[in-house]
């Protein structure tokens, strides 16, 4: 995290692991190994810590526990929404957007070729918003059981989904909704017993969590069946043996996460504002992607840089520098970021990601305008 | 693992962490955090250390690097591969065991809800083995392309199938073969260049690795899609960000497991003998479930002992005195063993689950022989 040796604005692809979680999941990973399904009290050592940390998941989150299910991470909670939406739920038409995650969009897409729905996309406004007009006319006109996937923070460049309205919008036309929250658990103050929403999703390395659990809420109102069949784990909801270590890492990171959630969303706000006015101050012709500056989330900033010789080595050259930055998210490398295409953005610009968590300062963001001002 | 504190004989549940493993994974909980699909080099550090990792297991199993895949575990890796062969390889007849492991029959059974297939079990013989003339006359006598699912050890009684004899069946009859090997890697000395099968699986827990992570052996001859659709993560066949430490644990894990197997496969076969020989002196009655002395894993021991007033309160009166034991396995806490009800065992007995590790000694052994003759 020093300056000198390393720079790391890539919080939105993963978060370094805080050290009070890590100590609070120690003793799951040395004398307590114990398999929370086993009957004996040894067992029930670890089973108690599963379900404390499902506890405590679900009364931040204002859930009820039965409605917190452990997963192996975000993307394998929204493939089990979206395939128990399709499969238990009766939908037959699934409503999303061009700028979901991967997790969303290719298992929507996946679906398709063994399940009987139509898939339509809403209308984008300028500002990479949803458009919530035109989702209403889709809902309404629709005849068919739906379920709308509309991620609540895109991990690209920030835009918050009103998810409340967006709610609103299901629950008049009784669809089913389900939206990626793997941004905003952590990040965002969740009121889930009053929000109308049937699945969310969570990823415990995007707040300071440990790497490979998330969690997966289900509402308690509907009932549906897992992806991962097996054990009975989990109620019958994801078998295999729990990953203790893991969902104790979890519910530490988002305990740790929310207690503090003002002054840190402040904190972490004043970083972005501060890197979006040095920005602006010091590299002609940027820009930013998406609603930069209203309804974003905090910790995302997503700058268009103008295209010249030296600044297509970007992303290389921050490299150099020690500089952890993305063109856009981890899982899509290699590619062209889908979400700046289908904001029909100049694909003649730069886009790069800036994501910034509590272990951040103003010093850091000093040292890469910096070396920006060189590199452009 | 103190015989006064407690005594562990439940490992095919899980298994201590090894204390090297945690060590070798310990970089990757504190300062190597980096998402391995991140582009800069920091992410590459990561990115190294998960393909030094496949590498490693790829070698240990004599398998090519791209034929390994981690998962979140064994459960899910099974679900992959059964979910596969009847999706991607047009699997329509599925012939299986009623002594698999939940993991591989609930997923078959549930399947059959929205996939069309036949299911048909190999008949048993009285020791519990698969009969392998059954399974090669079904073979011969289906005209569908077939799914042979059969697991390598049974996690419950320990019965072990023969891996090279089922695959030459498959072989000549041209079918697909899935083995849910859970209970044996880290644990036998596999030869996959070698070996005619299309799928097998791995949970580290199993062998002193970390719990949530695993892998799926996927037949570099046969194409299919993942269960878990998103992200390009492992090569487009497991979607999510990469459990860095966790794979890293796995690797070490099956370092340590294989590097010393004879020895230890010795050792615990011993500790194994030496309980049957204790509990034949000692326990008026005693029967063992399986085939206990011949094709059996050397990890696991099944003892049926006489219904009696007291013994049937053994699991509990084991739990109070520390002594780690189960009534079958840890998946299906609470029913009675479909396992030994598929064997047709008089339920008039009360089975016992030992299972043996690196970690246990005569000295514990003794010490529950003394327990158990005052319990029955």
């Amino acid at each position: 995290m020093n300056a000198i040796q390393r720079i790391y604005f890539d919080n939105a692809a993963t978060t370094a692991l805080d050290p009070e979680v890590l100590e609070a999941m120690m003793p799951y990973l040395t004398e307590k190994f114990g398999n929370p399904s086993s009957n004996y009290s040894y067992g029930r050592e670890t089973r108690m810590a599963v379900e404390t940390a499902r506890r405590s998941v679900a009364k931040i989150l204002n859930a009820h526990p039965s409605e917190i299910f452990f997963t192996s991470g975000g993307t394998e909670s929204s493939n089990t929404a979206i395939h128990a939406a399709i499969e238990d739920l009766g939908c037959s038409h699934v409503i999303s957007s061009p700028l979901e995650h991967h997790a969303v969009l290719h298992t929507i897409n996946y679906l398709q070729k063994s399940k009987n729905y139509t898939l339509s996309h809403v209308k984008l406004l300028d500002s990479g918003h949803v458009d919530l007009e035109d989702l209403e006319t889709q809902l309404a006109r629709s005849a068919k059981k739906t379920l709308v996937s509309l991620m609540h923070a895109n991990n690209e460049i920030g835009n918050m989904l009103d998810i409340q309205a967006v709610g609103a919008l299901c629950k008049k036309h009784n669809a089913i909704f389900h939206s990626d929250t793997v941004q905003t658990v952590g990040h965002f103050p969740f009121d889930l017993q009053n929000t109308f929403v049937h699945f969310i999703t969570g990823s415990a390395h995007k707040f300071h969590g440990p790497k490979g659990v998330g969690i997966l809420y289900v509402n308690e109102k509907i009932k549906v069946n897992p992806l991962i069949h097996g054990g009975a784990q989990e109620r019958n909801m994801r078998a295999g043996t729990e990953n203790v270590y893991g969902i104790v890492g979890f519910a530490k990171a988002l305990e740790r996460a929310t207690a503090n959630q003002d002054t840190e969303t402040a904190f972490i706000k004043s970083i972005k504002l501060y890197t979006m006015q040095q920005l602006i101050k010091n590299i002609p012709g940027i820009q930013f992607n998406g609603d930069a500056y209203t309804k974003s989330l905090y910790t995302v900033l997503n700058v268009s840089f103008p295209k010249t010789k030296k600044s297509e080595m970007l992303l290389l050259n921050l490299d150099s520098e020690c500089i952890c930055v993305s063109g856009g998210s981890a899982c899509t490398t290699g590619e062209t970021s889908h979400v700046i295409r289908a904001m029909n953005k100049n694909s003649e610009r730069i886009p790069v990601r800036f994501s910034f968590s509590k272990y951040n300062n103003q010093r850091e963001v000093d040292f890469v305008i910096e070396k920006l001002k060189g590199m452009i």
